[in-house]
C-alpha cells in the first residue's frame, strides 16, 4: 500500500519534477492561450485581425490624401534652383541657414523619440518588445499627424492652402509626438495598439491646439517643452490611466516587473535621453548664443540631479542599495524641469540648483507618491510619469515664470531681451512680470488640456471595442506579439517524455484553472 | 523487488532529474563538441589555425603598402597651412566648406554600419556574436579596401599617381562596404569569416567597377544608392547564398531562430538605421535645398512605411499577433527604395505612398516569399535581405527612374534641373526622359553585377579550403568565438553530485548520439 | 525500513529536487544576504546607509556653491543681445563660430563618456548595473569638478574672478573625466561607489593639474589626450588598483566574467567608443585642415586595429577561436595611440601603421600580460586597462614626440607648422627637435602623475571606512543595487511546495555555510 501509493508518488512526481522549470512555463503558457483564447474569442478573434490593421492602413492612407492636399517642402522652388536659392535667402550670411545649424539637433531629438523613449520603456520582464515596438509604431504614425495640425496652425499660407514643411517642422514634429508618447508611460502593459492610436490622435490634436493657445496666444516661451510637452503629456496619461483604472491589475503583477537585463536595456534608453536632453531643449531656441546657453544650463542641471537621485535613492532602500528605476528615470528630471528656464539667463549656478532639487523630488515621487497615487488615488502608472515629466513639468513651467518675471535688461541687454521673449510686434509693451505672469498661465492650461483630454480620451477608451488585454494578461507581449520560444529545444528522446507530462499536465492545467477561477 | 526497482529507479531517476536542465545543455555542448572536432581535425584545425589571422595580416599589410603608395590626404597641403587654405578655399562661403557640412552625416552613416548592421544581426539566439564581430570585421577591412578602390576610380591623379581622400571619402567608402554587409545578410550563420573576407574583397571590388559604370558611364543620380549599394549587394549575396546551398541546414534548425533577448539586440540596430536612413540618403546629395529635400522625402517614407508593416504583420500572423521579424526588417524597406528617388522632387505626397507600398511589398516578402524561395528555389536567406534589399533596392531604382523621366523645367527650374540631374558638360543635351532610361538601365546592371559577380563567388567559396561550418553547426558561435559558460557555477557539495551525473550522461549521451546518428 | 527510508528520502529527495535550480538560487541568494548582512553589520550599515548620500550631497552642494562663485556662460553678454553679439563676434566668418562646429563633435564625445564607457564596463556577468551606473555618477560629478578645476587653470578671469564656460570647456571636462573613468575600468566591481567618487575627486584634480603642466608649461600638443587622459588614466588606475591589492580575490572568481548576453552589452559601449573615437581626438583640434586630418588619420589606424586584433586573438586561443573581449578593447587601442600624433601630417600611411601594431600588442597584451601583473606584480586589473589605455597611450605619446620630431616646414607649410604646433609668442624659436622632447617629456609627466598620484589615493581607499566590498562578494551588484527577482514567479499552488522547500532548506543552507566556513 505504501509502496504502491510512492509509487504512484513517484510515477507522477518525477516526469513532474523531470521538466519542473518547464511545467511551469507550460502551465504559464497554457494559462496565457486559453486566457487568450477566451478574450479574443471568435468574434473578437475576428475583430482583432481586423482591427489595428485596419486602423493602421485607414490612417496611413488619410495621411496620404491630407499630405497630397497640403504638404510641400519649405526650401521647395518652383522657379529657382539651387543657386538662385542661395542667392534669394543670402546664403552666405549662413548663421541663418537652418537646415545645417538645425539638423544635428534634429538627429539627436530623433534618437530621444525611438531609442530614448523606446528603450526606456523595455524595462518589464516581458513586455519589451511592447515598450519598444509600439513606441515605435505611435511616434511614426503621430509624426505625420503632427505635421499637419501643426502645419495647419502655424504654417499654412492662406493663399496656397499649402503647409511648407522644414527641418524645423520635423523637430516640432517630433517634440508633438513626445507628448502622446509620455502618456503611453502611464498606460504601459495595460492598453491595446488600436488604443494607443487612438491616445496619440487626440493627444497630437490636443497638442496643437494648446501649444497654439499657449506659444501663440498667451505668447509664452517654452523652448523645450516644460508645458506643452511634459506637462501637457504628464497629466494626459495620468488621466487616461485614472479613468481606466484595473481593481485586479494585481493578476499580473508577476509581471510588473524587470529582469536583470531588461533594466540594462531600459538604461540604454535613459542614457541617450540624458546624453541629447541638451540638444532637445535647443532645437528650436534662438540660434547664437541662445542655443548656446541653453545647452549649457541644460547640461549642467542634468549633471547635478543624477547626484541627488543616486543619494535620495541610497536613503530609501534597506541596507542603503540603489534603485535602477530611479536611476533610470529621475536622473531625467532636471531636463524636464529646465524645459522653459534653460533658454533664459537663469545662471549655471541656478541651473544646478533646479537640478538639485528635481533629482530630490522626482526620487521621492517613486519610492512614496506613485504608491500612494495607485493605493489612494485609484491610478496605476506603469513608468511613473507623474514623477518623471508631470511634476517635474510643472515645476519646469513655474521655474520658467518665476525667471522671466525677474528678467532685466541689465541681465539680457536691450536686444537680448526682447529676443529672448519674442517682444516685438503687440508685445512690445509687455513688461517682464506680465511675462511671468503668462508663462505661469500657460503652465494651467497645459494641466487643463491634460485633465481634461485625458479624462475625455480615457472615457472612449473604455469602450469594449478596442482589444485591451484582460487584467491577468497586462504587461505580457503574448498578447500581441509571436514570442520566440525561449527554452532551448529539447533533444528528440527527452521531448517524448516531455509529451507525455504535457497531456498530463493539460488535466493538472485545467484542474488548476478551475481552482483558479 | 519493487523497492529495488524503485530504488535504482531512484538512484537513477534523482540525480538525473537533479540537473535536468543541466543536461540538457551538456548534451547539447558535447555534441556541439564533438561536432567541432570533427569538423576541426588535427588538419583543418591548423589550418584554421593558420588562415584566419593569415588572411587579416596578409591583407591588412597590403593595405599598409597599398596606402603608402596612393593615399593623401584632401586638405594636406605641402606649402599652406591653415590660413592660406581658407583664402585658396574660399572659406567665406561655408557652404563649400564639405567637412562641417557632411561630418554630421558621416558619423550617423558610420553608425549605420556598425551599430546599425551589426546589432541588426545578432537577432539569432546563439550567432550575436557572429552578427556584430564579424560585421566589425568586414566593415573594416572593406571600408580600407573601398577608399582605395574607389579612389583609382574616382579621384587618382594621373600627374602625381596619387588618391587625395576627404570626408566625402569616407562617406562613399562606409556605402562601399554597406554592399557587402548586405551581402552578409543572406549569409549569416552559415559562413566562415575568412569567407567573409572574401565576400567582402569580391564585393567591394566589383561595387567600385559597377559604381563607376552607373554613376559615370550612364551618368546616372543614386544617391542613396538604391541601385548601386542595396540592389547590387541585395542580388550579390542572394546569389552566393544560391550557390552555398545546404541541403541538409535543418540540422541547424534548433538555432535559427530568436530569443526574447536578441530580439531586443536587434531592434537597436533596426532603430538605428530607422533613424538615421535620412542622413544615409543626403550624405552626399548637393548641399542646401537638395540634402533638405532628401531628409524630408526619406523621413516620410520611413513613417509611412512603419504603419503598413505593422498592419500586414498583424494580418498575416494567427490572432493578429505581429511579428518582431517584420518589424525589425520591413519597416526600413522605405528607407532603402527611396535612395534614388529622394533627391528629386518626388514630393512629400510621393514619398509617403512609396513608404506605403514598401511596408507591404516587404512584410508580404517576409510572409510568403522567403520561405517559397527556400523551398522551391533552394535559396536561403537567413536575414531576408530578398525582401529589405533586394526587391525594395530594384524598385528604388526604377521609382527613380519613372521620377526622373517626368521631371520638367517648371518644378524644378531651370537652374535646379541641371543641378539635381548634373546635366552639364556632355550630358547638357540630354532629356528628361533619356535620363529616365538610363536610371533604369543603371537599374539592370546592378542587378547584373549582383548576380554574376555573386555566382562567380559562391563558386570561389564552395573551394573546401575556406572551414565552414558543418550543416549542424550553422548558427552557432560555438565555432568561431570563445564562449562564456552560461550556467551559473554551481556550489561545491551540488557540483560533487553533478560530476557523478555528468559521468552518468556521458554514457547516456554518447547512446544518444549513437541513435541519432 | 527500508521504504521508510526510502519514503524520507522521498520526502526529502522530491521536495528538493522540485526546485533544483531555485535551490542553487536561494543557496546562491542566502549567502549574498548573510554575507551582506555580515559586511554591511549593524554599525556599517547605518554607515553606508548615510555615506553615499551624504557624498553625493556634500559635493552637489559643494559645486552649487562654487558655480554660483565662479562660473558665468561664455557667450552671455550683459549688455548685448545676439545681433550685436554677431557684429563683436564678427560672425560671417563663421568658421570662428566654435558652437556650430564644437557642438556635434561635443555630443560623439558625451555619447562616449555615458554609453561607450558605460556599456563597455556592462561584461561582467552580475556588476553591468555597477558597470553603467556608477559610471554614469562619477562622470556626472567629475564633469561638474573639471569645468571648475579646468576653469581655474585655465579660463580664470583675474579682473572679475570667474571662469567663463562655453562648448569647448563641456569637452574638455568630458575629456577629463575620461581620466577617472578609465581608471575605474582597473578597480571595477572591487570597489564601493563612494571609493569611486574619492577617485573622481582626486583624478580630476590631478588631471587638471598635469595638464596644465604638460599643455601649457611644457607646451606639448595633445588634442586626444594619448598622454593626459590614457596614459595618466591609465597608470592611475593601475597604481590604486595595485594598492588595493586583494589576495582572496578568487573568492568570487565566478563572478568574474561574462554572460552571453553581457557580452553584447559590452559591444554597444565598445562600438560607440569605436566609432566616435575620430570625433573625440579631434574635437578640440584646429578648425578646417587640422580637424580633417585628425578625423582621418584615426578613422584609418582604427579600421587597420581591427584586423589585427581579429588575427592574434584567433591564433592566441585553442582552435583558433575568437575571445569577444579582445574585439571590444583591443579594437580600441589604435584610438588612444592616435590622441595625440592624429593631429599632425602623420600620413594615411603612418595612421594605418600605428593601427596595425597597436591592434598586436593590446591584444597580446590581453592574452600574456594581464595575467602575468595579476600572478607576479600583484596587479588586479579588471577590463585590462594596462593594454587599452596605458600602453597605447604612453605609445601614442612617444609616438607623438616622433612625428613632431620629424616635422618640417616643407611638409607642413611655413604657417601650417606654426599654426599646428602653436608655435607663437614665446615659443617662436622652439626648435621642432625641442618640440619633440617636449613632447617626450610630457609623456613622462603623465606616467608620473598616473603613478604617485594612484599609490597616494590608492592609500587613502584602504582607510576601512569606505565600505567596500569583502573578497568573497566582489563583481555583485548585490552589495550595491537592489537586483530584480530573475526567476519567474511560481504559481500558487507549487509556491506553496517551494515554502516548504524554502524552510527546508533554510537548515540546510546553514549547515552548508557553516561546512563552507
Amino acid at each position: 500500500m505504501l509502496t504502491a501509493s510512492l509509487k504512484s508518488q513517484l510515477s507522477e512526481g518525477l516526469p513532474e519534477e523531470r521538466s519542473e522549470h518547464r511545467q511551469k512555463k507550460v502551465i504559464k503558457m497554457g494559462n496565457c492561450c486559453e486566457r487568450a483564447a477566451n478574450f479574443f474569442g471568435p468574434q473578437k478573434n475576428t475583430y482583432i485581425r481586423v482591427s489595428l490593421p485596419a486602423v493602421c492602413f485607414v490612417w496611413q492612407i488619410a495621411m496620404v490624401v491630407l499630405f497630397g492636399v497640403f504638404i510641400r517642402y519649405d526650401e521647395e522652388s518652383d522657379e529657382k534652383g539651387w543657386n538662385e536659392y542661395k542667392k534669394s535667402h543670402n546664403i552666405t550670411s549662413n548663421i541663418e541657414n537652418d537646415f545645417y545649424f538645425r539638423y544635428p539637433s534634429f538627429q539627436d531629438v530623433h534618437v530621444m523619440i525611438f531609442v530614448g523613449f523606446g528603450f526606456l520603456m523595455t524595462f518589464l520582464k516581458r513586455y519589451s518588445f511592447g515598450g519598444v515596438g509600439f513606441n515605435f509604431l505611435i511616434a511614426a504614425f503621430g509624426l505625420q499627424w503632427a505635421l499637419l495640425m501643426q502645419g495647419w496652425f502655424h504654417a499654412l499660407d492662406p493663399v496656397t492652402g499649402k503647409i511648407t514643411i522644414g527641418i524645423e517642422s520635423l523637430i516640432n514634429a517630433d517634440f508633438c509626438c513626445a507628448g502622446s508618447l509620455i502618456a503611453y508611460g502611464a498606460l504601459l502593459g495595460k492598453v491595446s495598439p488600436v488604443q494607443l492610436m487612438v491616445v496619440t490622435l487626440f493627444g497630437v490634436t490636443l497638442f496643437a491646439v494648446e501649444e497654439y493657445i499657449i506659444l501663440d496666444l498667451l505668447h509664452c516661451r517654452d523652448a523645450g517643452g516644460s508645458m506643452v510637452i511634459h506637462t501637457f503629456g504628464g497629466y494626459y496619461g495620468l488621466a487616461i490611466s485614472w479613468v481606466l483604472y484595473r481593481p485586479n491589475l494585481n493578476l499580473s503583477k508577476r509581471l510588473n516587473g524587470s529582469v536583470y537585463h531588461s533594466d540594462l536595456f531600459a538604461m540604454i534608453g535613459a542614457l541617450f535621453l540624458w546624453m541629447f536632453w541638451p540638444s532637445f531643449n535647443s532645437a528650436i531656441t534662438n540660434h547664437g548664443a541662445g542655443q548656446h546657453r541653453t545647452v549649457i544650463n541644460t547640461y549642467l542641471a542634468l549633471a547635478s540631479c543624477v547626484l541627488t537621485t543616486f543619494a535620495i535613492s541610497s536613503m530609501g532602500q534597506k541596507k542603503g542599495k540603489l534603485d535602477m528605476v530611479h536611476i533610470q528615470n529621475a536622473t531625467l528630471a532636471a531636463g524636464v524641469a529646465m524645459g522653459t528656464a534653460a533658454e533664459f539667463m537663469i545662471t549655471p549656478y541656478g541651473s544646478i540648483i533646479v537640478g538639485f532639487c528635481c533629482g530630490i523630488i522626482s526620487t521621492f515621487g517613486y519610492l512614496y507618491v506613485t504608491p500612494f497615487l495607485e493605493k489612494k488615488l485609484k491610478l496605476q502608472d506603469t513608468c511613473g510619469i507623474h514623477n518623471l515629466h508631470a511634476v517635474p513639468g510643472m515645476l519646469g513651467g513655474f521655474v520658467g515664470a518665476i525667471v522671466a518675471a525677474t528678467a532685466t535688461e541689465e541681465i539680457y541687454g536691450k536686444e537680448g531681451l526682447i529676443e529672448t521673449f519674442g517682444l516685438t510686434g503687440k508685445y512690445v509693451n509687455r513688461t517682464m512680470s506680465t511675462q511671468g505672469g503668462y508663462q505661469a498661465a500657460g503652465t494651467c492650461v497645459a494641466i487643463a488640456f491634460g485633465l481634461v483630454g485625458g479624462v475625455c480620451v480615457g472615457f472612449i477608451l473604455r469602450f469594449p471595442i478596442w482589444g485591451d488585454p484582460a487584467d491577468d494578461f497586462c504587461f505580457d507581449d503574448e498578447a500581441y506579439w509571436e514570442l520566440p520560444e525561449d527554452e532551448e529545444t529539447i533533444p528528440p528522446v527527452l521531448e517524448y517524455n516531455n509529451h507525455m507530462i504535457n497531456k498530463h499536465h493539460d488535466t493538472h492545467e485545467s484542474q488548476f484553472s478551475l481552482e483558479e477561477s
